[in-house]
């Protein structure tokens, strides 16, 4: 059932939202201060119950210099001979983490270096993580995220994440310059990786989070964004009732007064001006049943994309989108973009 | 309709947690630790829009030295010209916070000083929150807080939460001795409370915070504990599928590994223990429908209460419980147990 | 989320009902009957539990002679020496009646004086009643009382609630008269109210029913009118599937043949026709998200509202609207309206 | 899914509830106060649509004289031509009234004459009524008629239903002394019926309202009760959640401190009281996935039924039971007790 | 409430779906290869449990030269003096079958003869079927019959069931010629029914199965449509959510590239083909708050319908229409179109 | 939540169900009839998208001859040098196919050659099917194929899946032989897996076929059932409302009559009588708050399982059970019991 805009109003949609005149400034300062953190970035083998992946237990520095934490999974070494890879980092979804290190195989598979970043303090919904929010709350929060420090763009909980994944993107290009841990005979891991072929990728909050290191890291390669969340919030807000997008409506429910701060601090965080400031190519879905990342919203990111991009649409699916042949189409994309895995 | 133990096993029912060996010892180091921070407290009026009842907006130093809020709230100054009047300090429910200052007259207009505490990080769910839960997460948790810091008791959200309520019974019985905020012509609070007379309350979340406040202070002199929370843990987790005891079964369910971790942390803050350290008189009381706080959770609790004690049983209430006739109830307790309000 | 009309198309919804010719013909003739009965009031006092708010079991005879019933709170008599305070009347929402006593402190507290009247027959889904509906149904009627006798303007309930409520209006006003019962020292509420200062005021139906009086009493000096319900009937049965509005729906799929008796006969009693005959100031409140009350409908009652007139708009928020913070607006409203209470 | 009894245990499980010393003494005033009033019954034919049944719209005097309207329904003269026909009534189930004239052909299909009276006030949630129940509400109530007038057995609404049955058992009996309504040439239904040959009938409300006629009536021939309702009510309210029984739980837990009056009339309409007085052969069904009347309440009603009986038990079906089965069943069952239809 | 078109649009809506070329064409072939099968008709007496109405059981073969099962239902012979009588074939809802011999009691009551077939592969949902659909899937499907075979028509369940339909009414209008069952003395069918005055008839499934039988069948007499199902196809997969037509988004879901494939197929089922094809009289309902089959689907059918026609609009139904409102109506036409039963 | 019995009670519990006298004859003759076909295996290189796993399309003949698909996985030529590979065959849970073929690599990174099974008409639930069910119904049947023919063990849909199960691992045990499709440069697959170590496994439905298996196969050398479905058959439809097992009592509740015909049935396909014909080593998963497969009757066919045995117990999950730690735990047991993938 659709319950968003006539599909023939998608296609030219561009959102309802406008940018704080300091968007550019905002973040600059964020990953300014972020910078002033040493990456710290270390890989540790895991015991090698695979055969044909390599798996590593991934630790970095993010924002406020907190140590984030990711599974890195390489194309066993017999397979990768001929020279550097091209690498993908991956973001998780709303209220996941990195997962188990065997699961996930298909991109290692598939030829790349994977970097499956954890999300800080989420990782216990679906998918497991282990990676503290450090930071605190700075107010009264509902359940979830997504309004943890939202009375303020400096508090919120999205600038700590967005400007984590700007820091695994740096991870995985100077992966050469990497501490290497485990009890002995150490990996070397220089060379594997070709810092200039490395995307990123996500679905749904994963999907946000690869447009922010798309807008934030010039040199990522390519973008690939699955019904991206976060876009043209004014709007999603007031489409849907599915969390959590709905978690901002219950909580101002309950703050009343505080709405238009809230609205404030979102503008500093939506992907339609995330997608505005990039320039790699970029893959995205839309599932047109999609209750969760109403279809609007996610024509919104994509129409505002600043780069080449491409579409895959799926008019019977709801937030599961392509699925697998999302996937699939993404390896196409990707060996087109960066060469073959 | 009844899904818990039948109704005359729950007379006799005590529980199936056992308490740590150094729960004592885990306690009187978190106080001590808490000590070390001055109580901080201020009290300043707000405007004066009520004729009956006055109200202040209170902030002292919890856990970790952090601000914590509260309302205070006063019959009006005529009204208390025969002495110091005894005071109920009063904890919200899970999600809620200290609310408006113009909600939940009842207990100031029927005599008493009457101190609403904030939760903190809380108060987005259902009434308003104004504290933040400065801590930070201590490892990735499920929405809400009944899994913020769970791995371990040093980190756990409920360390903190009990600490700030045995503050705040510090803050009303040393009301004398508040600084007292506003622009002139400062309120003298001097005399009003009878530090002697001063008893905790609360629902749910709220009931197990006053029976820690009961347990972890000796002064308090009478605690209300409706429907409490956190009883029983272990039989909780099994015997309901409701919130907030499922965020248990929801984290369990994604960190398998961390089960024992977890029931071990829930022994430190587990009502039952808690009940068995309070000698104060007490009330309690259930609604034999209840999936929330299941009856048989909340008898473990009563059961092994050591003070004084009765019980209110509500056969067809959910947890709401008795509601008014509940509040009547206490009412009626506290002043055959402080003397009239 | 949204689900009725754009925002931008509310601020001049003026609905889709027409009143039928004899409209105030009915209402005369109805309220003529009623004056037939003598008013009967008597005011009882409560056992002195409370020190800030005093409070009365109230009686008075409605429609039909019936008896009804009410609590009356006044703030204590030592904070009223200034002279008749402003009075407020109270109608309750649906499936509630005038509940406890002890509940509902805030306008007392805000020194009026308050009458919570009783709504016949309901008062057992959420707070509770005491008053009978000793009319009888006039034909079959589904659960709940929206369809108790609605094939006829005659039998329908509203008729008998509507009349209750101008007599309620008229018992606080005229309290002067009033018989004290009690066993002894009966108290003196000689020169308390004052009946020019006298205000309605309710929630859902008790807005739709404070409209009422509002309509029917002249002497109403100001109207305060939350979310209310039975306005602009035929879009609101056409837009919702929440109850109550849907007993309409559940009846006539029942009885198909009925829709043109049924909607002749709620063309009396629609807050949209009630809005048009008042002229005291009043307070409206919506919930952009209300699904019980939908935003439409209040607004087609405000904006054919014929007097001075104030919304309080609240975008995300269901059918609890502003909640205290309306309450808060309202008090602000009524102390400029009627002087301070 | 079974969530009563054992199965094992149901067989022999007789219910909690115990009998008033004055029940018999209260329906025999009851029924005494019901004598005053004439019958008068009055027959009217219904336009000839059908060619096989003879359908008559009936009026008589029930509780208070107050007039229930009934179908009849008759195989069409030319197939009646051997000697009066037995006749059975049945009763509607809760919600529902007596349906349209042209509905439930069975009975008369199959030979006997079918009376399927209304139910008074009743008739708007599935199946069309058309009689009010002009006595009024006797307190506040919740939404159906569960709880109409239930703080006192003389005003509680069973007590009227019960009666209206027994009425419209005398009036099927009574054919022969019938007015007969119509334009002209009115119909002859004298001899039609054998008085000595009449059954009752129903289903869930209308089993126990069939039930309470045969209890109450030593000249009904036979029963057929399909899962009754109103059986061992204490424990019916504490295993399940479902309505209808749910309201005595939904008023109970606002009006908590009723629980005993309530329960006090409740134990004047229990079927399990009614089973106890009944002599006629009797048919029951009960589902064993049963949620609205739980198996183990059917079965202490078909326990304690005090004459011959046979019980169909469908492991698999809820609160439909046996459906056309069940009616095949009591065909076969009538059959053999009243002769062919 | 209303979920669809408004109103007014949808007097004129005529649907989105298109026709293929061979439309015609492959049900010429299918219903060629049909007739390849003797049609078997056989006819057995049911014991005579019914007094007014006579029972047959009866087979005849379908679509593959399959047995179809249905029943047969006879006003009693004493009543069918006066020559060969009107005949109604009745199609099944989704999910359910012909039922027992003993339910649907009104068209033979009403003097037709009923014809009452059974659902190949369905009845195990409602109402009990005992056909098989031997022809096996062609492939994966979801649960349900709606995507059986769906990724061609030559192998889609509807052609196969459409096919039983013509050849249903085959047999009711040759029943002079059927081979009677039964022990002995075998009834004397010839002559009962008119073939010159068969209508079909249905509900749901069961409205367009009766609109494939009377585009396909120019014998049909009438058509009786209530709330047809499959009709506009492409709205109606993007407008509900509901069950069955959802059955064809869930498997388009998971089969992502067979939507073509799937549009395609659907197109040679469509009512609204079906309904361009018809030239007999009509009568269709519709329920204005179906979501089901959404009203604008149903309008659809009607606007498109090629002969004289009429609709029932149930402004405050669902699914349900207008129940025995709608049989009445279906009577009062049949009989007007037929002649009396 | 626990649902089920005592967790103290679980370990020893045997289940309710008996086998019938012919059980072993029944599955004898059903094999030796597939038998008489020939396997017809042949296998097809898929596009080489992957780097380090190798896919492949196959196809041999099952039960009745037709043809079933699956998907052969294998490590990338250059890591299987050292001599045969031991293979797992995997059957896909309820609804489910055998997916995309880049699904799932799990297995044949860890070094196993990699069978997944389709399952014949299924596959549009959740993950993609590509094999028809032709053996057609064998009368009326509910959604799913739960009770496709279950009428008869011989009509009945898992006698059809179980033998293609069968097929399953003897066609992986024969690779050497099959037939190699694809253009050109056909694949070499001799000696590629050991046909003496290939094991069983599956989750839910394909827990259930791989005990099946296991049963029917003595060259099975591991059986791996995560949470079985089809055990203690006739407790699991009475201690659960989950489908799929409610698909039988939706069935039996329209088909009364045919409750001891059914429940004969499923004696033929009780997993506890599998569980008993097994020798192979076997790991088993329970979750103990799955609804689904309640952990009863997972526990009688574990309790019953006659070979070496091991059980993953999962306290706070429900059908997923142990998710990639249970894939993990079989890793690791197939490792030890097969020596390294």
């Amino acid at each position: 059932m659709y319950s968003d805009l006539p599909v023939d109003q998608l296609a030219t949609y561009r959102g309802t939202t406008s940018e704080p005149k300091d968007f550019d400034a905002f973040w600059e300062d964020t990953l300014d201060d972020a910078r002033l953190y040493p990456l710290a970035l270390k890989v540790t083998p895991c015991p090698a119950t695979l055969r044909t992946v390599e798996l590593y237990d991934v630790v970095f520095s993010g924002f406020g210099g907190e140590l984030i934490r990711a599974w890195l999974r390489l194309p066993a070494q017999p397979l990768r001979t001929e020279g550097p890879i091209p690498g993908v980092v991956q973001f998780a979804g709303y209220g996941g983490g990195r997962g188990d290190a065997h699961e996930n195989l298909f991109w290692a598979s598939a030829g790349f270096a994977h970097l499956h970043m954890d999300s800080r303090g989420q990782g216990a919904g679906w998918s497991k993580g282990a990676t503290p929010d450090g930071a605190g709350s700075a107010g009264p929060q509902g359940p979830g995220v997504m309004t943890r420090g939202i009375l303020d763009p400096e508090t919120y909980y999205y600038r700590r994440l967005f400007t984590d994944a700007v820091r695994a993107v740096q991870s995985l290009r100077s992966l050469d310059s990497a501490e290497i841990g485990g009890p002995d005979g150490a990996a070397d891991l220089r060379g594997v990786v070709d810092p200039d072929r490395v995307a990123v990728l996500g679905q749904s909050q994963g999907g946000s989070v690869a447009l922010a290191a798309g807008a934030f890291c010039p040199e990522v390669a390519a973008v690939v964004a699955f019904v991206p969340y976060l876009a043209d919030i004014p709007r999603a807000v007031s489409v849907t009732d599915a969390y959590p997008f709905r978690e901002v409506c219950d909580f101002l429910a309950v703050h009343r007064g505080s709405t238009d701060r809230v609205m404030e601090t979102l503008r500093y965080f939506d992907a339609v001006h995330l997608a505005r400031r990039s320039k790699a190519p970029a893959l995205f879905s839309v599932g047109l049943m999609d209750t969760i990342t109403p279809p609007s919203t996610v024509y919104a990111a994509y129409n505002n994309y600043a780069g080449p991009k491409d579409l895959e649409v799926w008019p019977f699916n709801g937030h599961e989108a392509g699925g697998i042949e999302d996937e699939l189409a993404a390896l196409d994309f990707l060996q087109r973009e960066l060469g073959d895995g």
